[in-house]
């Protein structure tokens, strides 16, 4: 994997990863594939949405369908039809959001799956492995996450262990890993910021493809968000690419651009579209609202969507109400593009230093910055 | 509207609709559109499948979203994206088998909403004036359906008020009709041959543009909808289109196309494709069954649609039992395709006057006609 950091507007950056599965332009917002499918759409509705990667969960896809099934069936990639890039995060979040009866030790974790009750170990060798099995372009090694609010103390002791499984998956990757599949490493650190700092410069001893920022997006303000992630990103290397694990609304993307982050992912755009929540650059519109039973506008005249170009107000929320399956793939398909259509806008912006503009621009149509409004977006996958 | 017929290959007919909205090839299957969307497929899935003409049912589209929203919105094609031909049914299927508290009189039908609980009266005269509104290519009288069994003296008495009912609806489409919509009139006759002989003759003597084969595939066995179908198409004039309503499985749609049909409509390949159930040319696949979790083959390794050109029975299975959204769009796909594809070879076999070999071809493929099993695939529009 190669990144080039192309133009540089105060800590912004416009780049480009190139990865065995073609080219990245970043900043990127990643559609989340929790169970190899982005939900309601296929691959041609992500290649047509301008989609370049996309984001599976280790966790989920160990659960369902196994990865020595993925495995066999030629990797995740031809699995799911998608030959785009692709991400996996570790599981780390999953396990501790999801799982039932979990226990972690030195070695790793054990857990039993929801799905089944079935007794599961993971280390931080085997979830190299189980993405090794997957195959994605980017993998993530196993890191401990925290509830929040969480104590300086067991916050230090968990970013600590966080570091020593790092240092393992890192060492199992170099010796097993395909030279084609980058290992990003994950910061954490709560909501403290000495131990922010220390994560990151101890993760960047580490050496490696690139930097995610985890653990954010689980109930601190925003506040909070945003001063720790510019924090954390002016410590990592400029060399490589810095990604907000799990983040978020429109106006934390362009918040979190502003502070030098290259890569997201979220959960919003999908699972919103499938609540009747649709993203415009004049701010969100619910769509089963009376007010649009004879709107024969489409849903956002400045998008190029199927959906917008096909499609009024009134279908959409007709299609909606009536709970038709269409709707949540419309709806879905439109507020994907608008995710992919704001990173594009932002990276134009940047690369014509140009960013505070638009920056300034963006808030005052989409709606203020709701900056005091606590964090909440983190899902662990989408299911 | 125009019909002709291109060929003739003992009672199937290979003909051309030519309607308002392009060019039709019968024998055709119509998907089911009840709600104004065939369930969980775009427009443009439908013209990738091959699909010419869907249906909307007039019933649903009253109670939701109601004919002046549609009318307003510019009317069915435009409301739903749709430009190919539309017709409609009439809602006396509906209202039968949906609505509450109904009430029929010489009048017409008071019956309640079940949506809101409203009350609601149809007439001949306002089921046209719905269908204009709506603005479908061929529309449909009011028409009283029975239940199965019925004795021959309710079936009689409520055939010869369908034919009342029939009579008003033509005057008043005469009176009122766009000259571009055509009018169908629905034979009825439950299972007395000598009713279905006497509706067909008096339905004819209306002089309508089509006409319809009504009150079938309500429970009567597969041998009696076969021969009543066989002995109201012999007495209707060969140069109108033949449409046998609600039907059917693949065998059905063979055996109808023998006896002279030339259009058809059925829930079956939506339906079916949400409870797992797939169509292929060597019979129905449960994509749920543990036997495909390995499988890299596609569905079907003769089908050109998109579900098997990109993807596995593995991951047809995966995304199934994990109720993932994509699942029941990809298999709704790949069965209308399965359903436009035989209409297709029909078409061919007809006019190369090979429709017995080609008959007697599918059969020893797809399986033995299921002539004694009774008829149950009548939905009354699919919600």
């Amino acid at each position: 994997m190669k990144f080039e950091v192309l133009a540089i507007d105060g800590a912004a950056r416009r780049g480009r990863l190139t990865t065995g599965h073609g080219v990245v332009d970043t900043p990127v917002f990643m559609p989340v594939g929790t169970r190899a499918t982005v939900k309601s759409l296929a691959p041609d509705d992500l290649v047509a949405a301008g989609a370049q990667m996309v984001l599976g969960n280790t966790y989920h896809l160990l659960m369902r369908p196994g990865h020595e099934v993925v495995r066999e069936l030629g990797g995740l990639h031809r699995f799911m039809g998608w030959d785009g890039a692709i991400l996996t995060d570790s599981g780390g979040f999953q396990v501790w959001s999801l799982a039932k009866l979990r226990r972690i030790t030195e070695d790793g974790v054990t857990f039993r799956s929801p799905v089944d009750g079935s007794s599961h170990f993971l280390s931080p060798e085997l979830v190299i492995e189980v993405q090794q099995a997957l195959g994605a372009d980017i993998v993530h090694p196993l890191d401990e996450c925290l509830a929040y609010p969480a104590t300086h103390e067991e916050t230090e002791r968990s970013s600590a262990l966080t570091l020593r499984w790092a240092r393992r998956a890192r060492d199992r990757h170099r010796a097993t890993g395909a030279p084609a599949q980058a290992l990003f490493g994950i910061v954490q650190g709560g909501t403290y910021a000495d131990l922010r700092a220390r994560a990151a410069d101890e993760t960047v001893a580490l050496d490696l493809d690139g930097y995610a920022i985890g653990g954010m997006a689980v109930g601190e303000s925003r506040s909070a968000m945003y001063e720790l992630t510019a924090l954390v990103a002016e410590r990592l290397p400029s060399a490589r690419p810095r990604y907000l694990m799990g983040v978020g609304k429109p106006g934390d993307l362009v918040e979190s651009v502003a502070r030098g982050v290259d890569m997201f992912d979220c959960v919003l755009p999908t699972r919103n579209a499938r609540n009747g929540q649709c993203f415009t650059w004049d701010g969100p519109v619910v769509i089963k609202h009376a007010r649009w039973t004879r709107d024969p506008a489409p849903l956002d005249p400045n998008c190029a969507c199927y959906a917008c170009r096909s499609f009024s107000r009134a279908y959409l929320r007709h299609l909606f109400v009536s709970d038709e399956l269409l709707a949540y793939r419309l709806l879905s398909l439109h507020n994907v593009r608008f995710f992919l259509d704001l990173m594009a806008a932002m990276r134009e912006a940047i690369a014509a230093h140009a960013f505070e503009a638009f920056r300034t621009r963006f808030f005052s149509r989409y709606g203020v910055s709701s900056v005091d409004v606590s964090t909440d977006e983190r899902a662990g996958g989408e299911v």
